[in-house]
């Protein structure tokens, strides 16, 4: 198995930030400066087209970290961020782009397409985090969450029902169409986030995908707003949905 | 019109609690001890057969003040906590019961019944509002904002629709039939809870009432679990949600 190799370190606002390799993933890891002590761990998927440092991924995962006390780590998805693309990304790339200058649905085309990346990303997903529960800050027995919404939600359901190391999942902003078989196999809690107005994934469909997990404790988020406009106080209740369930007491409110 | 008249005053943990009445109706106002300062005003209506002082409303109403900074006011319904009953109340009350011995749908007597409530509670919370705006810790121009699920549903969505002062609401737990065109007046910033497994209002019924506000921001939090197992975590987030939109910062986190 692969290590946790780190490339750069940098500091600021009681967040430490080192960017990791582990074999060919590219990820980056936020942790509380001041931390000796184990904490939990929060694996963050960024969205299509973006990487593990996009704006969005940043702010969440210093407020993870500032408000939390959490360890936040990002990977790059398969083909994005600078990492090598497959025919199929190039294809499925062009075919999306395609049907975007059309303005035809794009539905197919990235369920098909974040079906394939996820059956890439999983096993990358495992390896990451067998690779960063050895670092002592974070620990093989401490508990862990997974955040991702949009292409990040189509790899994090199959991946929260593929490893039981994940106690606690916020999901959400996706179809339920290629989803569901996997859906149903998760019983962690999940907070689950919805645009009620998104151009492009249907209401039912966003619906039967919340009502799809075999969670004992869910919870639908259903706001007002386009496909891309999830409001930012969801940010803040994943943190404290996080504390609730991954055992950290928030310890400040910055 | 009426004044306010306070009846009884108590105080621990920081809460200031004092019994009132504003004419025939009987409420409780609960404040910070501290504060000589204005503070945002939260109205906090009671599910039905309980009163201004269930032990939900008073918890609630704590967090409000201990976490918020706010005034939080709760009145007795008509019939409810003491006050006098109707041959109409006493007609419907025992309707409700019959039909809950029998196993039959609750549904259609409690919209009704709870339509009947609300044009009587609607007229004594504005004379309320009215009293309580005479009050210096509260005054006229502050931001007011209203809670209430279940019955208070009932009359909270008529109220919000009817009164220009409250400025944002949370709402839920309830049938769409009676309340959809009131709803589609509202157009301030709503918080809507409903129960996921509701064994009485249908999925689809809560689902078209969050649907037909008008509100330009509005959030639907739907959770697993029956009628009245709305979780606890859902008033920590309506302490966030009127702590956007009422105004005042998070001063501390008891």
């Amino acid at each position: 198995m692969h290590s946790v190799h780190f490339t750069a370190e940098t500091s600021a606002n009681g967040v430490l930030e080192r960017d990791f390799t582990v074999g060919e993933v590219t990820g980056v890891l936020w942790s509380p400066e001041s931390g000796a002590d184990r904490a939990p761990l929060v694996l963050m998927g960024h969205g299509g087209g973006q990487d593990k440092r996009a704006p969005g991924m940043a702010g969440r995962a210093r407020l993870f970290v500032t408000t939390c006390g959490f360890n936040v780590a990002a990977i790059d998805a398969p083909g994005h961020g600078g990492r090598p693309r497959t025919p199929t990304d190039e294809r499925e790339i062009a075919a999306l782009r395609q049907a975007m200058a059309a303005g035809e649905p794009v539905g197919p085309i990235i369920t098909r397409y974040n079906a394939d990346l996820a059956e890439r990303a999983v096993p990358e997903w495992r390896a990451t985090l067998d690779a960063l529960q050895e670092l002592p800050e974070i620990g093989a027995d401490g508990p862990v969450g997974y955040f991702g919404v949009n292409m990040a939600c189509a790899i994090g359901v199959p991946l929260t029902a593929a490893e039981p190391r994940i106690a606690a999942a916020v999901l959400g902003v996706f179809w339920s169409e290629s989803l569901i078989e996997a859906a149903r196999q998760i019983t962690v809690p999940v907070e689950f986030t919805m645009q009620w107005d998104d151009e492009h994934v249907p209401r039912e469909s966003g619906l039967a995908l919340f009502d799809a997990f075999a969670s004992k404790e869910k919870t639908l988020h259903a706001n007002t707003g386009k496909h891309m406009e999830l409001p930012r106080f969801e940010a803040d209740s994943a943190a404290r949905f996080f504390t609730r369930h991954l055992g950290r007491t928030v310890t400040s409110s910055t």
